[in-house]
């Protein structure tokens, strides 16, 4: 699984701002469905702290996810989370080892 | 997609011990290849901690979960890991709310 790219982000909504940061964060992944390069990406809400949210990607290489990223349509989705966010996503990058679901 | 069970959890191996804990733990998850009740269980290394694993968990529900952690397979397994870590793993338990991958 070594070519892969994985993170995993922690972002802090500001108090009462989870749910549309959600709403955002889903709505900016939403080209991604049709991008095979886009293994995963799941947005979830934290059990316990209800201003954070894990969002667990995986892409077939850094490339691929950087491209994504950049694409015109993410821009204006940015711009409207960052304002509700306490400070910046924590971005952790991680290397696949194995396991089930790909 | 509100009944599902899902977790991160952060793992801090003792110094060179890492590739052995990950080791132990895909051993330990491999019965869940052939449980429907894990959707995703994906072992990770952190890209710039030399100690860290990151375990990404989706399960069909929480009760699923706890059946497949207390099978007897599990046990020494998890007799063999804990010795090899820094303190216990971080499990943070997080609810899905979308996205793509299952």
């Amino acid at each position: 699984m070594n070519n892969y790219y994985a993170l995993i982000n922690r972002i802090t909504a500001r108090p009462g701002k989870r749910d549309e940061v959600i709403e955002i964060l889903l709505e900016a992944g939403s080209p991604f469905q049709d991008n095979p390069a886009c293994l995963l990406y799941l947005v979830n809400a934290d059990a316990r702290d209800p201003d954070v949210i894990w969002v667990e990607d995986l892409w077939t290489s850094k490339e691929a996810h950087a491209t994504a990223m950049a694409a015109p349509p993410m821009r204006p989705q940015v711009a409207r989370a960052l304002p509700l966010l306490v400070g910046m996503p924590e971005q952790t990058e991680i290397i696949p080892a194995g396991g089930k679901g790909l």
